[in-house]
């Protein structure tokens, strides 16, 4: 049995988006500026993959701009608003403390350049509410940047709301949609959304791809500076390839939200109800305002990656938290801001599912995490301090 | 007759790149910084690819760095040298006019915050020497950045005497190498190169794939902000698909310099003796200090854009010049940069070969090229003026 259940990591290209993309390499390979046949041809491919992504986010594909990924979406959306508003002598930003480390870390920067950034605090279970930012708003705030959805507990958030919220004030709203596109329904006019990143390789798209969604009138900031592509605003040759891969996947994606989510929901749910019967465990995020495939647990008295590693070996790729700080020794962040004690963080494990995943997948990571995790504990002499008495269990 | 001649601008993919992509996009899919063994099989391709690239171009694999691309090494490269050299007082860099505008544009960024640059006049082939940049260093300068190849005109610098200079003058030395890696024999060591940018497509690779190289020592600046990705220099998720691609056609090309080389400059010689029977027209750069592939002609009294289209129409893809300005209607920077006047500038022609050129289109080219002037001509009234003589040739 190999079961790969790291999704919110990485996915598996689709048939579909690979066949997209072969073409664009050794056939229609042109340079999209070069005015030649090739080049037109392949700048034909790019406008298409323009409107057709724009059409799934609901916006028009003036507002999309091709990025890398995620991190450089992330980033120079940022950077954009927080230059737009320096130029208006607005230096507050508004955000949360369980973001992507691509914005956390931007918004570090932004700190050392003179930035006030204030993070909210999420609830027990990972939520904010619009309100908190409301309140959090001041006259000099340029920019509220909240994640869509969470990449390690999977909690989503009401972004609408907060949209409508930051429109109101006049205050750029910023969304890293990374784990949420083509998983969610997203559209950034009914959400007010100003900026959105995304990124392919999360919906069965090809890595090295990504979008910047920029609300018509937002003048970007370049991060990567040089020829005249995307309006000048991002140098660089077109991946035309990794473009159309990208299209392709979102595309298939969204038209199959529906039917994906009600799949990835039934094994979600049995999967988070099978593992709450193992003794101290605790879910990690909201039962419900959860991303379809994202599980997330705490078990006490073990180490999260000693976990990985034996259902490793019974053929689980599973994770502890985001792929980005694995191989850190530093818990989860996000399990930190939960209020989770930093030994429950450190025995954390994330089950992100994909509608390849099947129920009898499931029951198979049912059995194997309990044997998993009853084997560990045996083991452990946190654990026997726990049965002992000697100390108190954190999660009842 | 289809005949690509605009390898400068991008190319086609080697069946072997596409071969080496293909396993990472849907079976070794994981990502490398996951624990689990889809991630760890992904990062040992990480691993092997870097190590391989790192011996092409004569460094370890810790002094590379992965990037999307030519204009992100470049953003990076000056970026970076341009923060050491603040923080230490030091905000003068030296580079040339007919840099690509990735390097342009960065350095134009940095000229906004202080930044002084010096930009060296190249001479009438097109060439700088180290002399020159001797002759502008200055106690502030931290960063001297010359292009190793011209991406329009083909001329190659001597930047081993450069990086001498730079090395014992203890000024950070970049190159912008796009155009050459995988053309010319390039060895980091030898040429004293501190960083140095290199992007796949150039060489037939996959596009979104690039290496900065830096020197160990030389703490790069982020451009992009995230997780720990490439010691934390370069967030986002490894583009393993490319990478690997990239790594494939680098060695390829490397393996093959000299043939390649050989077979390139025996047609390109050929094509520029052929396009110098053309009455009143000239060859851009320096007859030998080229790179085996480039040919840039200008003919005067037509347009470059009309050349170009009809060229087309004969199944010829050329480019005027870089096509990342193409569509611009300014001349060429490096055409003017060069001391070609305005209405000469306009009237260029790039033709970059591959080893998939052959003699026979080579011909069929200088022909057609021929017929295609000689009817521009004769419907061009700057053509009759310089005839009557009621203007002056400017190319005699």
């Amino acid at each position: 049995m190999k079961i790969y259940v790291d999704n919110a990591a990485t996915t598996k290209m689709s048939r579909a988006a690979v066949e997209a993309m072969l073409p664009y390499m050794s056939e229609i390979y042109g340079n999209p500026s070069s005015l030649h046949s090739d080049g037109q041809a392949a700048a034909e491919a790019l406008y298409s993959a323009r409107e057709r992504i724009a059409a799934v986010l609901g916006c028009t594909a003036k507002e999309i701009t091709f990025t890398s990924g995620g991190s450089e979406s992330d980033t120079q959306a940022i950077i954009t608003a927080a230059k737009l508003g320096e130029s208006k002598g607005k230096k507050h930003i508004i955000s949360t403390a369980f973001e992507h480390h691509a914005v956390l870390h931007t918004l570090e920067a932004l700190e050392k350049q003179g930035f006030e950034i204030t993070l909210l605090d999420i609830d027990e279970y990972g939520l904010i509410t619009a309100e908190q930012v409301k309140n959090a708003l001041r006259e000099d705030t340029c920019l509220v940047t909240v994640m869509f959805a969470n990449n390690e507990i999977g909690t989503i958030q009401p972004i609408g709301e907060i949209g409508a919220v930051c429109r109101a004030a006049g205050v750029l709203f910023h969304t890293d949609a990374v784990q949420a596109v083509g998983h969610l329904n997203i559209n950034v006019i009914e959400q007010n959304i100003d900026i959105l990143s995304l990124s392919a390789h999360k919906f069965h798209g090809p890595k090295g791809a990504g979008v910047l969604y920029a609300r018509k009138g937002i003048a970007l900031q370049n991060v990567i500076f040089g020829g005249a592509q995307e309006r000048g605003k991002r140098a660089g040759t077109e991946n035309i390839p990794a473009i159309m891969g990208m299209a392709k996947a979102l595309e298939d994606s969204a038209a199959n939200i529906s039917a994906n989510s009600e799949k990835l929901i039934k094994m979600r749910n049995r999967l988070i109800n099978g593992l709450s019967e193992i003794p101290h465990s605790i879910l990690n995020g909201d039962r419900e305002k959860r991303l379809p495939g994202n599980v997330n647990f705490c078990f006490e008295g073990i180490e999260g990656e000693s976990l990985l590693l034996l259902l490793d070996d019974k053929g689980i790729a599973a994770s502890s938290g985001s792929a980005c700080t694995s191989g850190a020794l530093d818990p989860s962040h996000v399990l930190l801001a939960l209020g989770r004690p930093h030994e429950i963080a450190h025995g954390s494990l994330r089950l992100s599912l994909s509608v390849e995943n099947t129920d009898e997948e499931i029951e198979y990571i049912i059995t194997a995490v309990k044997e998993v995790v009853e084997y560990l504990r045996s083991m452990s002499p946190v654990w026997r301090d726990l049965v002992s008495g000697k100390k108190e269990f954190v999660i009842k």
